[in-house]
């Protein structure tokens, strides 16, 4: 049974979003509150959702944006959030997120996603779809709140995995760049190296030779290489790309999220201190709503894997319906500019170029 | 002319800070006006103060506060913020900087203060002060707002060095420890090493050896080991002292003060938007204040470098009055508590025991 023979009104133009509809901290009733959220405010989004059947097609039942604009794929098991991603290598066959995954392998959606397990999300990712040829190390990207014009930084690696030599940091660059141009509609991005200096002599072996690199690739590619920036850059206007390894990356989104979390709990003992100081947080109540909005971590809710042949897109594991839905509109984004095939077209290019570059290097240096 | 022949007002009990008066953004006379704004809380301090004598003279008298409390000594060169560390180990005999440390040397200062160039700071410290026996690469802790009772939390390694072994974690682990409770007066501090998760088998090699050794030398020192923490828990309450290489710990540092500058504008724009809101501003002025002087960052201002013979506080080279006085009361509460001396003697002590259950390992093993 397609999506398209399920409902007429689909047409062949509606963009079909594969999502585990399991493994979250709110469960499946959330998710599909999320994409039926989705669906209201965008009529062109479809969506082939996985899980136990009767207990998904109940839920569905219930959602008036959801009538002819689902199908639901049977699937059992749920992959737990203390679950090994080795051990659900082994014995994941009957899982939504195996299923969800199996979506995209076979091209019936372009962009999965799931609020599971990152670990094991990202271990299933890689033998099901395979990388991309010419990727050694997937990475996964996220969106971080920014001073530019487009509100946001992408960032990566934050996490996929802990180590980079100068050849991953380079897919990462050419990965961050597609994603910048795709995700943020950012014509030329500008790629920064995070570092502890911005001076050339200063930091580790490896960042020196992905700087050299980027310098050379970069203006041949997708991006403009800005050098080397330090952490206070990643929210900055000097590029709209930060590249960093695995370790740094994650090290770094959980400071800056930890940091957010500090101010915003001393704001509120700040305006919980007296009658006067409740009074007046009463009186700010909608400048302070308003910052809220702009900081909302929901509605940058979705790390991208890259790298992968298919994109997944991995919601926050405790978001609510508005951050799930804040996942599809990425992912739908992402499908629509065909993001996967440009991205696979753009890192075979700049594999072989590359490949070319060495090549040059080796003779010249002969 | 010694400090006590110039003042007989200051008796021996006067603890003598080192304070470079040269190399800050905003030059010697917030240096003179900051370290008068402590010899005005606190009548137990005294200094010695480095840089151009007529200068210097000038600004002092016009302090009461120094009145008797401050001895000159003439340095006619500068550190400047540019300036390699390489060049200024080979020219920079004459400057304040180095004068500054040489009154740590002799023994006049436990502790000197500089808002100079930090890797100028360190290569000299490292050059003049020499390393602690047993100390294979030094440290600079800061300060962090946290969650905890002592309202801070240390961490360290964040830029002395961009690569750490298990052995420089295991020193850090130990200096930090003594930080915290010279520093923060906290009797039995809590260590946690950072890494990208909680699970022991999770990260880099290094982690996963420093992890075995704190555990096996932290109940037999001066700490309690908690594990692997992750970036979330540096303004956190599971552990005291954040142990990391100073790559990480630098990107860790600037990212949270990006973070914090990035709400802070928000906030900003937030409160500005309209006339309503910036009415609300006007009367959440005290909230504010509040808010902003719990983590207003010259309140911490002071890296502390460890693993030298002597204590060196680099204050920030933006550093005003109030920064400067903020290390200054760093520096003597450090001085007073006997810290350099406590330090090493724990870590000589450590470095023992570390010996000994290496050989009793190597003799198990066999």
């Amino acid at each position: 049974m397609s999506v398209q023979n399920d409902q007429t009104t689909a047409g062949a133009g509606r963009t079909i979003i594969s999502v585990d509809a399991m493994g979250g901290d709110r469960g499946p009733a959330t998710v599909v509150a999320g994409i039926s959220e989705s669906a209201q405010k965008n009529s062109d989004v479809g969506f082939i959702l996985h899980g136990p059947r009767a207990e998904l097609e109940a839920l569905v039942a219930k959602r008036k944006p959801l009538l002819g604009r689902v199908e639901i794929r049977d699937a059992t098991d749920v992959v737990k959030m203390t679950d090994k991603p080795s051990q659900v290598l082994r014995s994941g066959k009957n899982t939504s997120m195996w299923s969800a995954l199996e979506s995209v392998r076979t091209g019936e959606a372009d962009v999965c996603v799931s609020c599971g397990n990152t670990g094991a999300l990202m271990a299933m990712s890689m033998i099901r779809l395979r990388k991309l040829p010419g990727v050694n190390r997937p990475a996964i990207a996220i969106l971080w709140p920014s001073h530019n014009p487009q509100g946001f930084n992408v960032m990566l690696d934050v996490g996929a995995d802990i180590r980079a030599d100068e050849n991953d940091l380079l897919q990462y660059a050419l990965m961050g760049a597609s994603y910048a141009r795709n995700g943020l509609a950012i014509e030329r991005p500008r790629v920064g190296l995070l570092n502890v200096g911005t001076e050339e002599h200063k930091g580790r072996v490896e960042l020196k030779a992905a700087h050299d690199l980027m310098a050379k690739v970069g203006p041949e590619t997708n991006f403009d290489f800005v050098g080397f920036v330090e952490g206070g850059d990643i929210p900055g206007t000097v590029c709209d790309v930060i590249v960093t390894d695995g370790f740094t990356g994650n090290v770094a989104l959980k400071t800056g999220e930890g940091t957010a979390h500090m101010i915003s709990d001393q704001m509120r003992a700040a305006f919980s201190y007296s009658f006067l100081s409740r009074l007046s947080g009463l009186l700010a109540y909608s400048s302070l709503s308003r910052l809220k909005k702009r900081m909302d971590p929901r509605r940058v809710n979705g790390g991208v894997f890259l790298g992968l042949n298919g994109t997944v897109v991995k919601s926050h594991g405790a978001a609510d319906a508005t951050g799930i839905a804040a996942a599809v509109k990425l992912a739908f984004r992402l499908s629509q500019s065909g993001f996967s095939e440009k991205l696979a077209a753009r890192v075979a290019s700049a594999t072989a170029q590359a490949k070319n570059a060495a090549t040059d290097q080796a003779e010249s240096s002969d």
